[in-house]
């Protein structure tokens, strides 16, 4: 694994912004989409960085994705809202929605929004940490291409449809949970696919909806089991997350839902006849930490709780509790001193992306 | 597993009615009270209903609940509130708080309440069952007895920490989610330990945070594992989800969080140095539909959902795809004409409950 070269966090930012500029995107949306990108690979999540620029570069090149959204709010209460994203970027569209979901939090105590006829917006663990910064406590899902049977089908019916939430400390770091409800994500199966490993029981399904341990079987018709796994561990508990998911992203803000979720790939293989709505959905929410206690008295009683947690009688032959958020952040420190690593793969992709765009790429950079 | 009796439900909830009427309960309360139970009951998820009767009737008899208690609004919002449910039945108090979310919902759009001072309020889907009726999206979540380790932990923090949520259908029956954040519940550990069999794998630790099989190695200071179960099956996600629980009900109410959560089975060990707040905690919310999308679409929206999601292709061997809340539902229609069963132990317990509280128990009501 030591084919990769560190790039500097803020040269890369630097890159995603040119090329978002490129197409026409606003000064402004342009940083921002590059910043949720920037994000996700000082976090360590390098599936959803960088990696995915070219993805989002060549939906925009063939007219897939509307670099000028005109972001609308369809229906709107004190504390709620649905906007229609007007294909625009996840990456510019979900910030906007999530910023109206923490305005509304400020001022009636809980702002909530679904959206429709959006775009992947990256990590689900970047809008929480958004609210962080304002004493709210932040919400953020979202519904994605189908991935997932349910328990006891054998077909691919909903994404890895992620939840997202974070809670602030007073001393102590914030509690950051960022989690996919299926069993593992896709990026974990390739990751032993490229070791040249069988999969660990409980990962995926074949065809007939039977476990296995081969990869070839979840390319060829198979599929990602959710959290938990098969029915007697569980599994079925995940089916209803991720099903939660998709009813709150999907069915309720007028995107479509399940199976007809586009997938991030591209969606030409969806004709007209198969959409239930308008391109992908997320939901935020927002909660005033003000509207239930004193802001200060929760941050203590939040510092009491990851210190006893932090304490927690180590498992033997493990590495010992920890408190959800930690991993992140220490792959965030480490980044923004030594650099992203990205893989020989990465950089080729980066290089298309610069000729598509005529955004200079400097593989010099790297090291 | 032949061993029980039917009861008709009516006659069961008119039992339970006048059990609590005689600690004082008021004739609403009671009436409440016992309406949580039954809806567990009829709904087959025995272990909540009036299995739990005995406990209750024994904390209030020796003064450990307050059967009248003076629910109070510490904090309030247009969108948010949080209660301090002064020591009283869950049962009691839950319905309270959660009727303040769906009044603000249907104010505001949005409504969410925290509730501390609180003990267990039954099944937390009965909680978003009421939202249904009020064309609000219902949730629901509360903290428990420790019963948990997190990840590579080997001490029991947190407890089995349910999340519940529903949405309705127009002419489809709603979708209804209610799940423990543990792989199992104690009751499905206790149902293999009666039949004499091993645990499967992904179930409990021992007192080391050690996989195992042994029921006995629970008792002697295992845990019971997250849903995903080890960490190469997301466990780690079940342990976030169960932290997310406990800090919406359990630190952002006032409430006793994580392991200084009183376990069901009586408090009388805990000190009070071991307190970090007041009770057990509850988190309600409700969304209002028309807050989002006209009502109607929606629901025709759900519908087409449910009916795609039944006709997923089924995995061979399996009984075939369902939705979140069919085998609840299923229960139902089947117990209200035929009764619910109650196992001999039960009708034991509903014995002493006669005996404390001098309401007759007939026991030639069941069949």
């Amino acid at each position: 694994m030591s084919d990769f070269s560190l790039f500097p966090a803020d040269y890369l930012r630097h890159f995603c912004e040119q090329v978002f500029r490129s197409f026409g995107v606003s000064k402004d949306d342009a940083r921002q989409a590059a910043e949720v990108l920037a994000t996700s690979d000082l976090r360590g999540i390098d599936s959803h960085g960088v990696a995915r620029l070219r993805k989002y570069v060549e939906f925009m090149n063939e007219g897939l994705i509307n670099p000028k959204p005109n972001i609308r709010i369809l229906r709107e209460r004190p504390a709620t809202a649905t906007l229609d994203g007007d294909n625009g970027l996840g990456l510019i569209v979900g910030p906007r929605a999530n910023e109206l979901a923490m305005e509304k939090a400020e001022k009636v105590g809980s702002g909530w929004v679904a959206v429709c006829h959006t775009n992947h917006y990256g990590i689900a663990g970047y809008y929480p940490l958004q609210a962080l910064k304002r004493d709210l406590i932040g919400w953020a899902m979202t519904n994605t291409g189908k991935w997932m049977a349910p328990t006891w089908g054998a077909e691919r019916m909903l994404g890895t449809n992620p939840i997202a939430v974070a809670f602030p400390g007073l001393e102590e770091p914030p509690v950051v949970i960022d989690l996919a409800t299926t069993a593992v994500s896709y990026g974990k199966v390739q990751i032993k696919q490229r070791e040249g490993k069988p999969l660990p029981d409980g990962w995926i399904t074949d065809k007939d909806g039977q476990p296995s341990n081969n990869v070839e079987d979840l390319l060829a018709g198979g599929a990602l089991l959710p959290l938990g796994s098969n029915y007697e561990t569980g599994g079925y508990k995940g089916y209803c997350l991720a099903a939660m998911v998709d009813l709150f992203t999907g069915v309720l803000s007028g995107a479509n839902w399940g199976p007809f979720a586009p997938p991030f790939a591209g969606r030409g293989q969806f004709e007209l006849e198969d959409e239930v709505g308008k391109g992908i959905g997320h939901f935020f929410g927002a909660l005033d930490i003000d509207g239930f206690m004193e802001v200060d008295a929760f941050k203590k009683r939040m510092d009491a709780w990851i210190r006893r947690f932090r304490a927690t009688k180590p498992a033997v032959g493990t590495p010992g509790p920890w408190v959800p958020g930690d991993p992140e952040r220490e792959a965030s420190l480490e980044r923004e001193k030594s650099g992203i690593p990205l893989l020989a793969a990465v950089i080729e992709d980066l290089k298309v992306v610069a000729k598509i765009t005529g955004v200079a790429f400097e593989e010099s950079e790297g090291r």
